[in-house]
């Protein structure tokens, strides 16, 4: 599965390496224990493992630690790869190429929060729930919202969104600064803390999303947003996925501010249903869930116009709770969606979570065709959309060999077929190992190669988290 | 005024350069007027213009004869520079080392617009305001809104934003993708045409703001807005802009989503009622102006809450229109705004434009501040702020060299202030030649030494656009 890097061969220099960390940062500051390799190394997540495993994992405490472990590993040119939640799916903590991984879990604080400033400054494994538990009362909150593990060191090298991102954007969006060890261990800071700047080039832009290829981001501020007056949660189901497709796209269409749309298929409701996490049996059909968001009547006005749309479209009767803890157990089963599939599987089976996103008009055609071929497989997948912005994932379950090269079939078709459609080979996984050879039909070798610069010119010996977006 | 580059020169190849462009692209594709020239090296706008003039403009129709323009001037190493609406005030166009003006003026097509993706494909020549009046119909629109002579090319060039920037943000926000010719003329295109993707480097990210010193944008695909359905504008005096000031940002803090809050002072409500251009006498107090926009109840509850503020904060009765016609009439003063303080220029004075922006929570202090040091200027002077998202601008007219001292330096402790208030030189003007001195200081000197990586890895002979944002 894996290619060796033609050009550019880290070193194998870990064991003085590991050995400097340890004088330098004190006994607990670097682990070889086996269960510690495995932990980091292997994601039963992910769409892809490798065989590999780290050499080492480190705990830096501060900035300035992070900056001795990568001094030391550029000394002895040793990999280096950025560990926070663990949660994505792309292979992008697999250890490619041996070397150290960097855990900040002791890297987890606020550092500071201005609720005037309406910002937040975090080090990289806060939690985004727990973060938006702790500022509640303050009515500011962090808009994107991934799965539930995902640590903000994660979120922004993936550039990940979720539900709320047909409303507020992308991670890139949010961001106000960064501080980022570089790969021979010095310490930049991207910018200060305007919420708008022309100075110089975008650096935030550009370490948001590179999968910690380019750097260590050790600190960040980022944006918040007002917790709205008024929600709700709305419900519906339709007869046909395109349907369902159809009702999205028009609603995003015709400017309806919905907070979220979201579209889950009939497989993925009897999923729902048969691990009985939401307390509720829920029909087995192409199901669009929203939120709605905004002032009192600004939420009544959309709940009306959405209503139309999902008339028009065949839709049943939309369901609506503006209560907090009826919003919850409605929000319920789209919460449920991803962990009850996971629930699914049975022992020693595995799971292929995959996204891609096209022009919104597009989406329609998309679904209806994915969700065909994904029937005539024969296995177990499930199909669910952040459908506002064009966004959807499918997760299937398999066994073995022969299985994956079916998934892996399914998989390669639906995103060769969603860039055909002027889309992309991820809308918010991001590409880690999982989705390398896309990249050049997706974005072109005049692209990838402007991007080989940039990462050259950072990270000339390819010492971060290589063998991950591209090759050398 | 200008220091030369320490070690990359670009070379003086010219001659031979332009007869090769003409030989590839025609008599009419490169001109050495003595008037073009002049116009495409010298701008009545520039807070900084240089005794220098690029040696030729060229025109190029289409992204292949840009390729071949930059294919050239590479062999010959002659420096670029990209040129669009011209309306930019920090020198971003000056030719600071001769070379090839290139003007897009030729380049203004609408390439596509897709509706139903909401998105629409231009050249780097379109007009903002054209674009928006054509596709007005469609119920679409680009939010991003500088002042009207802007085009496409230079907004995307300098990231600019805009009255609008509170509640949309700003132009990298709102590019899906771009085709981009590299400076030694190969043509990449960063994206297809997804609305997100988490494929990659940000490349749009990159290009946007890097005013010109990257590649020549020659075409955009840009995400639309709908256009709100119900909408209204605001007005309001106080009695000092503190109060004026903290009413803006408390108006921000608690998430009322005005469509724009601006700040102007008592001195630039002088001047809009000296040139008349509006039709009304206004009350010569620092006065903001609201947007309100949303569905009909909503913006009437944003209306209500904007009241209850600026009347806590000592303000005069809110006036309000919603009709179409009479709101244009009462926006019309802030639209005025810096057309009024240019016609005030008497023959051969000149104009120093300048903008910072700083934390939501220290603009009150830093527009009081500034507005003490501008008044004890004894020069001419006024404030403008899109205080919504903590950016305003001064607007200084003078006379002679002897009066550039006294503004440089009010400009300079301006921009100092909003520096160590965690704030930056310039909210959407760009650096230019006018702002490259703060740029260390701003950012320091670790994120300048990786903006250059990035600059040498694509542009090693340093020709574009040389001489601005950072030096070598």
């Amino acid at each position: 599965m894996l290619r060796l890097l033609p050009r550019i061969k880290p070193g194998r220099q870990s064991i003085p390496a590991i050995r400097e960390i340890n004088q330098e940062l004190g006994e607990d500051s670097i682990s070889t224990d086996d269960e510690d390799l495995k932990m980091h190394g292997y994601s039963e997540w992910s769409s892809v493992n490798i065989d590999r495993l780290p050499v080492a994992v480190a705990f830096p405490k501060s900035t300035a630690e992070v900056a001795t472990i990568a001094r030391v590993c550029h000394k002895y040119k040793v990999p280096m790869i950025p560990y926070s939640g663990g949660s994505s799916v792309e292979g992008h903590f697999a250890a490619s190429f041996g070397g150290v991984s960097v855990d900040f879990l002791n890297m987890s604080e606020v550092v500071a929060f201005h609720p005037e400033d309406m910002d937040i400054v975090v080090q990289p494994s806060v939690s985004w729930m727990e973060m938006n538990e702790n500022i509640k009362s303050s009515g500011l909150f962090f808009p994107i919202d991934p799965g539930p593990p995902a640590k903000i060191g994660g979120m922004i090298a993936t550039n990940c969104s979720g539900t709320n991102a047909v409303r507020y954007g992308t991670m890139k969006d949010w961001v106000v600064n960064l501080t980022v060890v570089l790969p021979d261990g010095r310490v930049i800071k991207t910018r200060k803390r305007p919420r708008k700047s022309s100075a110089g080039y975008n650096l935030n832009g550009l370490f948001t999303g590179s999968e910690g290829t380019l750097g260590f981001v050790t600190e960040a501020t980022l944006k918040l947003a007002h917790i709205p007056q008024e929600s709700g949660v709305g419900m519906t189901t339709f007869k046909t996925m395109r349907d369902a497709a159809n009702a999205a796209t028009q609603i995003v269409r015709q400017g309806i501010p919905v907070g979220a749309v979201e579209l889950l298929d009939d497989v993925q409701m009897d999923v729902i249903n048969k691990m009985g996490a939401t307390g509720r049996v829920w029909k087995t059909l192409p199901t669009l869930f929203f939120k709605f968001s905004g002032t009192k009547l600004g939420v009544q006005d959309n709940i009306e116009d959405v209503r139309k749309i999902v008339k028009d479209n065949r839709g049943s009767e939309l369901e609506v709770e503006q209560d907090k803890a009826k919003q919850a157990v409605l929000w319920s089963a789209r919460k449920e969606a991803l962990w009850s599939m996971l629930c699914m599987r049975e022992s020693g089976h595995e799971v292929w979570s995959t996204d891609v996103a096209v022009p919104l008009s597009r989406l329609p055609d998309l679904v209806e065709i994915s969700k065909r071929d994904l029937d005539k497989l024969g296995l177990f997948g499930s199909m669910l959309g952040h459908v506002g912005d064009g966004n959807f994932h499918e997760t299937i379950l398999f066994n073995g060999a022969e299985e994956r090269e079916l998934v892996s079939k399914c998989v390669h078709d639906m995103v060769h077929r969603a860039i055909e459609m002027e889309g992309t080979c991820t809308g918010e996984h991001g590409i880690g190992l999982g989705k390398k050879e896309f990249m050049e039909k997706e974005v072109g070798e005049g692209s990838l190669s402007v991007m080989r610069g940039i990462k050259l010119s950072l990270d000339p010996f390819w010492l971060m988290n290589p063998g991950k977006v591209f090759d050398p």
